[in-house]
């Protein structure tokens, strides 16, 4: 079966971008192929190393979302990046092949030093972030990587190094091709990209209550300033949440009565409000019974991890093998 | 026991400037300290990355040459760097909190990328090396690093990533300090610093009639033209050797012969090949037996990685719970 490897920052509880960008699409492709799913907690130190004590208590509460969401630890193999050192082995291999010039040129880099004020980004690891992501991936000799449009450019420095590597010492990495996911961008309610360093997300495991307020308090078309003006729904957030998380009868009649003001803002958010609570409502209970089992997690999280090291050990067995470094 | 470590590349046969250089205070420190010397295969690795086919052999030949130098495997941990890869698990965490700016400025960097042309030396890991050392220092909680004059900025450096990682996530490294080796800086056979690159050095194993046709063929004083000229010992690079390799009343008598033209070069060479020779036979002898034994030192080597590794493992536990990664 091909394998597909792909991971996430340990952000703790995951919000609906999560659910629609990622975990859907890691749900099917755990049926289809040998899928490798990873927490990437030596990546979140590159940015966070100033303050890593969240990472530990938002791995176990992230993972738990993963497995409430649908992830099965018997289908896919769910680990933590930092319990399989082969990775950090592989990375500094691969950075003896990787010229300054590409991890410099890459899109995200000189946009993150610029954008990103809060943390310092001046650091060597910083700069070899996708050195650490393309070890990721090669590591398990992966075909595909699903991701999105933004990290295509990471993708191909991947298949840049996988390029050198096999032209320098053999044929060991397959290049792995990018799987890209069709997620809609989701909307917060701010109207911005949903984003938990944003404060505009609604999570998986949001209660009720505080769900609805969130929902009430959004935005929405802003040139419907009265409940009789007429509101258009291509610009609405709210709407945009509808298209991806209401029934098609719902979308089609929102569509149509917001536009003659038959619908008010509040009872359209109701409606999404209803459908949101469908669709998580269960997912919210495996979270919360994960969540007051962290041990049953972690130890899931331990025997993954052993498997990927079974695994990335082969690897590197065959890396050491074609650098004629082995003794 | 206070411990010292320090590494070599796997140059492969080691020459007169290695056995006065470190070797020989290697030795010394191995009754006094614990000592973990280390090959530094991943060091080769970052500008030899285009062809590592000699580093296996190199290893073996180089450790060859440290047994018969006096090196005791029972007294100092000689281990492969590449055996133990809690170094490169480090590295990756020491990244995060090493700035870009320090890199840039170590002297060495800037200085090796513009005089050595015939590798390339623009890739990540070489601005990295520093960082490496550094991990190879810490992980073992170092407490000296024998070191020549200008590797001492390098040392410099390592202190800094450790009083940083202290102050980010408590006291795990002793800041360590450099033992200076006092050795003087040996000329090779055209008078340029003895190395291997140069090709101009006389390698404690070179059969005698090599060994002779080096000194032979040696530059002297340039101004002696002929026999009958007075020689000047300070600027001659065979006097230099002298000095270290010949006892007191041969140095003497070379001193003042050569001033008055008493001695001629050949005769001054032979003395020093003489007195090379006593000192190096045994060494080569034992050298000569390591080397048909690869075996032999191939499993020393997996035995000393092995408890290398032990110490190691137990400074990442320390290292992983203090930055609060591990799950």
């Amino acid at each position: 079966m091909p394998r597909v490897v792909s991971g996430m920052r340990p952000t703790g509880k995951l919000h609906l971008g999560h659910l629609e960008g990622a975990l859907k699409n890691w749900n099917r492709l755990q049926h289809e192929y040998d899928c490798f799913f990873f927490v990437a907690d030596w990546h979140a130190l590159t940015t966070d190393y100033a303050d890593p004590s969240q990472i530990r208590p938002n791995t176990l509460l992230m993972v738990g979302d993963w497995l409430a969401a649908g992830l099965d630890p018997n289908r896919a193999t769910l680990f933590v990046q930092s319990l399989v050192p082969e990775h950090a082995e592989l990375h500094l291999l691969l950075s003896c092949v990787t010229p300054l010039g590409w991890l410099e040129r890459v899109p995200t880099y000189k946009e993150q030093r610029e954008n990103i004020r809060d943390k310092d980004l001046g650091n060597y690891a910083f700069l070899g972030y996708p050195v650490l992501q393309a070890a990721d991936i090669l590591i398990y000799q992966a075909h595909f990587v699903p991701v999105g449009e933004d990290q295509v450019p990471h993708i191909e420095l991947t298949r840049e190094i996988a390029r050198r590597f096999n032209k320098l010492y053999g044929e060991i990495f397959p290049e792995p091709q990018a799987l890209l996911t069709q997620a809609p961008r989701l909307p917060g309610t701010d109207g911005r990209k949903m984003s938990k360093s944003y404060g505009n997300d609604i999570r998986l495991t949001d209660p009720p209550d505080v769900m609805w307020e969130k929902l009430r308090t959004m935005v929405t078309d802003p040139a419907r300033v009265r409940r009789t003006d007429p509101g258009n729904p291509e610009v609405c957030p709210v709407y945009a949440l509808h298209r991806v998380f209401s029934p098609p009868e719902h979308q089609q009649q929102v569509n149509v009565e917001c536009r003659r003001a038959g619908i008010g803002c509040v009872e359209c958010k109701r409606l999404l409000y209803e459908n949101l609570r469908e669709r998580l409502a269960p997912i919210a209970d495996k979270s919360a019974y994960y969540e007051s089992r962290p041990e049953q997690v972690r130890e899931l999280l331990i025997e993954g991890s052993r498997r990927a090291r079974q695994r990335a050990a082969q690897t590197m067995d065959c890396v050491r093998a074609a650098m004629r470094i082995a003794v």
